[in-house]
């Protein structure tokens, strides 16, 4: 950690931290410069936060040197992390895709659409029950009654599911129907909902949110492990920019980013990424071309019908065309995909 | 609402959709030009979200014309709501400075930082005890522990109080032990917290998420006043852009287009908005000159202590100052403070 | 055309309004509703740009139904445009690779680069004689030398150069000594030099500018194109975000919305558009999927000795085995690479 | 500056940097860590630039401890510099207001516009001449013509003048016709017209660009100061966010950052700054409250007849009473206004 104060700090102050550093099992440096006084701390810096020298009037500034996270680190596990949601494994050279609607609607709708994701060969299955909808007025989803159609229509398919948390005590009821978790964007720094995830052992797919930066995702997801729960998959779905073309912008960079600080698998989900249908089979190529070690991607039997986010759905034909048109790209980068 | 058909529809989507927009009860418009056919819809366009045109493949746009939200709108009330944490009142004219630190570490901290809030003028106590910390290994807050403290320092100097809630389970021991909640940015969109908090009647400040716009803040206040609790104070506290000079960039424009579209009362969060103490009293001054109906400042008996958030709280001496230096401003925009 | 009145805006105020429409040759729609007020204009909405509706006080809103840009747009000319340097072809089809220094540095540094950039297998380079630099005690350049430098180069390599343009008075030596124009993203709304630029038919490479939207850049690339000069090749080279994992946030996204408005060709640049030689190759492989017509790469023969962006310039080795990893990519798309 | 290596960096590149930073007359320093080798160099890092240590494949970060500009930095120069327009004073306690059209576009609207700031009260007159406009469709001022009137409704009302400048070729024209130059957002990093600008003596106001941190527009400033013109005044006018509910975000932050790292003088343009005339009252009082030295504002004679910005300029009414309103809050500052 480097330590610059302000060019009035007195000497008693650079004495009394280099003191507190060294109390704390660091080692303290002192850089007596012309212009500013620089301090520096070597070794796990993360104790230094009990310093709260970044508070103090006469520091100017508090730079660290480490990385805040952990667990979830490159440099702690320098292996890649497999992470499997059912049959369906993500990281380590593994690749899936996850398809199905935005929420589940009715029994008739998970059925007909979990059909079509099965025969395109996709590997799990999503569907909503509970949502977060930014209007009070937009469809809520069908709650408890809608994990009971997604499990049914799980064992009717075959597949594993993967549906959202929305609070603590939702998690019950999840674990119980559902294979997966799924932690919204808006979700994403809801402390109290990662650490109850962390006491699980259910893998949670981690999306990261939409003013988060992949540090603070990283952060969310070092929550998660820190509680005892390693299955964690982080996904990029796009983050807010001055870009209105399209619904977010999906920030590719994150994924060779992440995977060069974290062992963590890493997804992209081009269907919030763009919203826009068009763009998600373009975008999913991306995808895979940056590193991305999945998909999670948006399909209903009838788009044009859906209660949400029918715009960036793909229908059943286009689905069949999308998981036949990613697999020369998949092979490209060397990944099995089942 | 106006809806923009793709150039390659078919006469009969246009005859389908305006037949749908009649069956509703809304006034349809066809608008056949050269490049596009152009399709309005006049009424109460929110009924007009379950025909989810926006999900048609035939469908290039749908721009709505009036705003997605209700009852927080100043078109359903034209008058100022004052909404009142104990003896402070916001809002219709009324101007109101709550302060104090950002986390209850202990009785003596709470203690005597409340009396300089007292002294100083200030209206209401603030103090986290269930604290979001980007950081697992940062202090998490004393939970009910906290609460207790800041229940009985309110009793002892006399000051209403205001603390932050982060989940539904915790709602009613706040209500309980303090006057008023705050949800916090991280929270902004945690519609199951704004659900159950609106079936209280317990008054509550939220603050504006990192990435959300304007409109999204007043979806999420309709959320709460439409579950029965009106009592929501608005609080802006500085959003996420390119900019890294400030901790946050803190939106006054944010102020005016508030104030412009909504009855509820907003005030601004100067220690979040710049995150550095000496830009606490200016932007302090800039929030009232736009029109703010209050402050929430952050102050800490001694700051460079402070367990969290001590870089950008006011000491005790630099905080009766702040509160002496505000007054000619409130003055300036006829406004009363007590 | 779309619009909306206040609710207090006069009859009178809406009858001038429809006149005016119709006297500019469009359409007139008048649409009262119960809470405002919609007029529409059906018709080229660009001679309405002169009636500045948007600057009527009793005006709310004006929401244009066409894009503003002509030229360029894909209705213009469904057919992708073909733009060459040299013997570099993109669009249509075809995909190119420029590769070379940021800053011409001297004969040796750009011959011994050039060289590599040759037996790569890539088809042009690139080379700045102009820079534009953030501190003016940044190296800035070596100015008409540095052309020179780079013509020679050029005839001794057999490829066609690209170089960037700062100034209007420049134009002349750059067309004289280049085969290119590179517009910076600094100079992205510089429209005189753009005006001058489209008064030339040598081909420019336009870059998207740090805050501008995908509609901003196809309106830059409008102005060179309506001077007269078809030879614009657009490039996403990432914008500014709050992310500072990376140098910028290269919007992949840009590149199938531009493929479906436009018909000019598009290219990415993963050197500034990350920051980092390491992600590089992964964001070029990204590219390649969303369609991108072909890749702008800083190399340097030693960046570590580089004047300028040395952080992200591949190495000779790198840039050579970074050639031959994205043939698979350009083949799983259908493009032609020579 | 703080050099931190990559785990996997060997000796001789520790001991190779030491020297180097040794040869350019700097203090080195070796932090050796346990995860990571810190090196530190004290003196004027701006030397070291030329190691470009920031290129080297086994650097990690690099990261300054001192500011890149200083010319214009408090350091230099603790006095607040006073800047003057004809008889208008900005900074040191001085605050002036400029008032006038977005664009000069006849004879008569500049002179009765000119009349209406005259009498208001305000302190110079602005009116472009020559305009950046994001379409080829919209109007580009007058040119030359437009100067000349600017210049005689300067003579005719007795007030200073402000008027953009585009590119190097009108600097001389601009200086024989008017008062002051402005620089526009789009040119902020135009680095060829900044150099010669800084080679005259007339004062400029320097706007901040849409994606420029205010780091980056100190840098701006210091191009112009380097050359050897000190009269630079900063504006602020709004950066891009994803908020669209104002013309731009007003980061008003940057107004006490400013007076905090430079002594030159800043204003605020509240036109720019928010695109809504209802909404420069506000902001106005909001920038004199956080410490501008002064503002400049649209107004025009017929808001609805303008031909460019009309939705965010004052009628003559609006500026007389605009003029009115602010004085308290100046007053309130302890700022003197003419």
């Amino acid at each position: 950690m480097i330590i610059v104060l302000k060019p009035e700090a007195s000497v008693q102050l650079t004495n009394d931290i280099l003191k507190q550093i060294e109390s704390l099992g660091l080692k303290p440096l002192h850089m007596p410069g012309k212009e500013r006084v620089v301090l520096g701390a070597l070794g796990d810096e993360r104790v230094l936060a009990q310093l709260n020298l970044d508070s103090h009037p006469m520091v100017e500034s508090v730079t660290p040197i480490l990385a805040p996270y952990k667990l979830v680190s490159r440099e702690m596990n320098p292996e890649d992390s497999v992470v499997s949601i059912g049959a369906a494994k993500f990281g380590g050279g593994h690749f899936s895709v996850i398809g199905g609607p935005c929420a589940v609607e009715s029994y008739d709708q998970m059925s007909k659409t979990a059909q079509t994701v099965r025969t395109a060969g996709a590997h799990a299955l999503r569907g909503g029950a509970f949502k977060p909808r930014t209007s009070p007025y937009s469809f809520q989803g069908l709650g408890l009654e809608g994990l009971e159609i997604l499990a049914r229509v799980s064992r009717e398919v075959g597949l594993p599911t993967v549906t959202e948390v929305v609070q603590t005590s939702d998690i019950e009821a999840i674990v119980e129907h559902a294979s997966a978790f799924q932690v919204g964007a808006r979700n994403m720094q809801n402390f109290e909902l990662l650490k109850a995830i962390g006491q699980t052992t259910t893998p949670v797919i981690l999306k990261r949110g939409m003013a988060a930066k992949v540090e603070d995702l990283l952060m969310a997801a070092e929550y998660v492990v820190s509680e005892g729960n390693p299955n964690v998959i982080l996904c990029e779905r796009g983050i807010k920019t001055f870009e209105t073309a399209t619904r977010n912008t999906l920030d590719l960079n994150a994924i060779p980013y992440i995977k060069s600080k974290s062992h963590l698998p890493v997804i992209v989900d081009p269907s919030h990424g763009t919203g826009i249908r068009e763009f998600v089979p373009p975008m999913a190529r991306a995808a895979i071309g940056c590193g991305a070690d999945g998909l999670i991607v948006e399909t209903h039997y009838d788009p044009s019908v859906a209660l949400s986010d029918g715009k960036q759905s793909l229908d059943p034909e286009q689905f069949v065309e999308f998981m036949k048109e990613i697999r020369p790209f998949v092979d490209a980068v060397r990944k099995a995909m089942l």
